[in-house]
């Protein structure tokens, strides 16, 4: 009503970091399409003129998700300043760190793990590998080149080690940190991926 | 009718074969009943006496798939004439072995892969996995007292490397055996096997 138009682009992010606030807060199933245009303050008419439906907006918040770890892991990638060594430890680090705190807290990880939502579940964890696997790839050929990491074929060692590392976090949401058996599966994945990249055992420390 | 009843557990035991020979040959859906009882020999009474319906007869063919698993393994487990080293070998060769003819012409295979029936391959997995765990681990255990193999958490280390098989499964099932990108998991997987034993390269051979 007389209020200028937010450039269209902006507002699409800015009911996307809503719906993702109120997702994590209250739930995917308890979040409805008006307490996301109450929070940015616009009629239902420009909710629906940018998505479909609240299953819409929930696919543009796992997008927003996955662009957030492209962004992210893009920065490390082609970062020439910092050695492979640093990078994987730092990611690991992030990787095991994140999950703990979403495990506790927030709805929105809990609703992409309930049982009947597998397939979005899915189709987020495939997105992610897609944008992770050529740039952790790409690390551990630096690594190469740098001598520390010792890996021949390093696109299929990643897929690997991304199992692996996706099996400790479903145990982190499983049992608290504190727990012997995650310890010793976290003390165990240290190890295996110390060697896997060919270095000395104890060259990489998991929190 | 005059017939000398068998053993039930013997008579069981024709079932549980007839049916899996015939969900392999012409799969679950296509295979009745009356063709079960035909290829035996016995009434639908006598079917129905052992088995509820034809789904309860499919998951006791389950369970007969995880007894075989689990007496192959506990033969070479408990085998003390054998080196950890030939028993790794081995299982690597019939686990990689199997699953290929698997893919091509099982169609029991086939349909607990098939969308829908996820839950039923997971509780093969899931049950196959418990059976399979401290049986690997003890011949690892034996491998360290060996001097072959270097490896501190066993039964984790053992958890992680099952996972990693049943990738390179699934990768079977998805790609022949001539495939490039096959061929470079294959030999990336001999390498993380050989290390994460704490073996040198070159230890262990994949087929």
């Amino acid at each position: 009503m007389g209020r200028k138009a937010k450039d269209p682009e902006i507002r699409r992010m800015e009911l996307i970091l809503a719906a993702e606030k109120l997702f994590k807060e209250k739930g995917f199933e308890d979040t409805s399409v008006s307490d996301i245009t109450d929070a940015v303050g616009v009629s239902h008419g420009t909710f629906f003129y940018y998505f479909e439906s609240k299953n819409e907006i929930l696919k543009a918040v796992i997008n927003y998700y996955v662009g957030m770890d492209k962004e992210l892991l893009e920065k490390f990638a082609f970062d020439d300043s910092m050695s492979a060594m640093k990078k994987i430890q730092t990611i690991l680090d992030i990787s095991l760190g994140q999950k703990e705190s979403a495990n506790s807290e927030n709805k929105l990880y809990q609703y992409l793990h309930k049982e009947g939502n597998e397939l979005l579940h899915s189709e987020y964890v495939k997105k992610s590998r897609e944008i992770t696997l050529p740039l952790i790839t790409r690390i551990i050929e630096q690594g190469n080149r740098e001598g520390t990491f010792d890996v021949k074929y390093p696109q299929e060692t990643v897929e690997y080690s991304l199992y692996l590392i996706n099996d400790i976090q479903h145990e982190l949401r499983a049992a608290p940190r504190s727990n012997e058996a995650y310890y010793r599966k976290v003390r165990a994945l240290e190890i295996i991926l110390t060697r896997i990249l060919g270095m000395k055992d104890g060259s990489i420390s998991l929190s």
